[in-house]
């Protein structure tokens, strides 16, 4: 039996991602972009804004997803802001932003979060993939993912085979926490 | 005659400073501390967003400020996320992350938004101050203050006496404007 879900994104290259993780688990994913304001705070906080947002204006039960980039010398930052960063100073600024500091340890965060409708409390499910800031190396197309070097296997997220990047990145974690939860629902 | 207004802030130091600097316009400030979350977004969004929302609890005619410190390196950025910087890498930390770009040219700027009430479009009053970071001079009580060097004279705003920054900050400046803006408002 299928069951499907109300994913909240215009990201075309995440609902993709999403599909072909949650197929496996027969849970079609049907994507709605809305223009939902992100707010400034921490990772979970942002995420939990948004799904309760979110599940305000479809009205009924629906996921969204977010991500961070946070480095580790930078404590926590620039986290929630990584897409901002990227779009003003690319790959080349964002290593730069690290130079001055000893560290270029990153750790790329996935935060699925679910609400089973308006005015409930969104529950969270968090992915982590550790990881350093490179020179890129690989597709430039997705993101940041070219200068994130994941510490499993020395490889950028750009340079690895889809399938293995699916099987351990951090969108996958949080995926498969949230799947472990949505089994347990009853349909 | 003097005229009130609802300053939306829960931050002492601003409330002093801009009361310091409309008292002299006969304009008395009240200042009420609301939990309003802000958007990401540009300096400009998140103004507007922050001041719409403001005057809905309100019920009524108010205004709101928003500080952004602009890199000119990082373009925009970190903008509006400043506070999230300094809080969490301080200005050791501003200063680490322009280590790698060639200019630590910044601008300081304030966003005073006004709005005349619930579900009216806010009106924006933007004020800049150009300088640079700097290694932290002078108190380090006021946020960024010490690691910014004014170009108007060389010292950061914390060197600064308080007296004069009043008459050349970002926030003077902008606050001009919207003085200028309600003195010919009918009262």
């Amino acid at each position: 039996m299928t069951r499907s879900l109300v994913f909240v994104t215009g990201n075309a290259n995440k609902l993709l991602e999403v599909q072909a993780i949650l197929k496996v688990h027969d849970i079609e994913v049907e994507a709605q972009a809305l223009d939902i304001p992100e707010i400034q705070g921490t990772t979970l906080e942002v995420s939990a804004a948004k799904c309760r947002a979110a599940a305000k204006l479809i009205g009924g039960p629906c996921i969204t997803e977010d991500t961070a980039l946070v480095f580790k010398a930078m404590n926590g930052l620039p986290g929630p802001y990584i897409k901002d960063f990227m779009k003003n100073i690319g790959h080349a600024g964002l290593n730069a932003m690290l130079v001055g500091f000893p560290t270029k340890a990153a750790t790329a965060i996935c935060t699925f979060a679910y609400s089973p409708g308006p005015d409930q409390d969104p529950i969270l499910f968090v992915g982590e993939t550790e990881g350093e800031i490179v020179q890129p190396r690989g597709s430039t197309h997705f993101g940041w993912d070219a200068v994130f070097q994941a510490s499993i296997n020395g490889q950028t997220f750009a340079e690895m085979d889809p399938t293995f990047k699916n099987s351990i990145s951090h969108r996958y974690k949080a995926l498969a926490k949230l799947v472990e939860y949505l089994g347990q629902l009853p349909l």
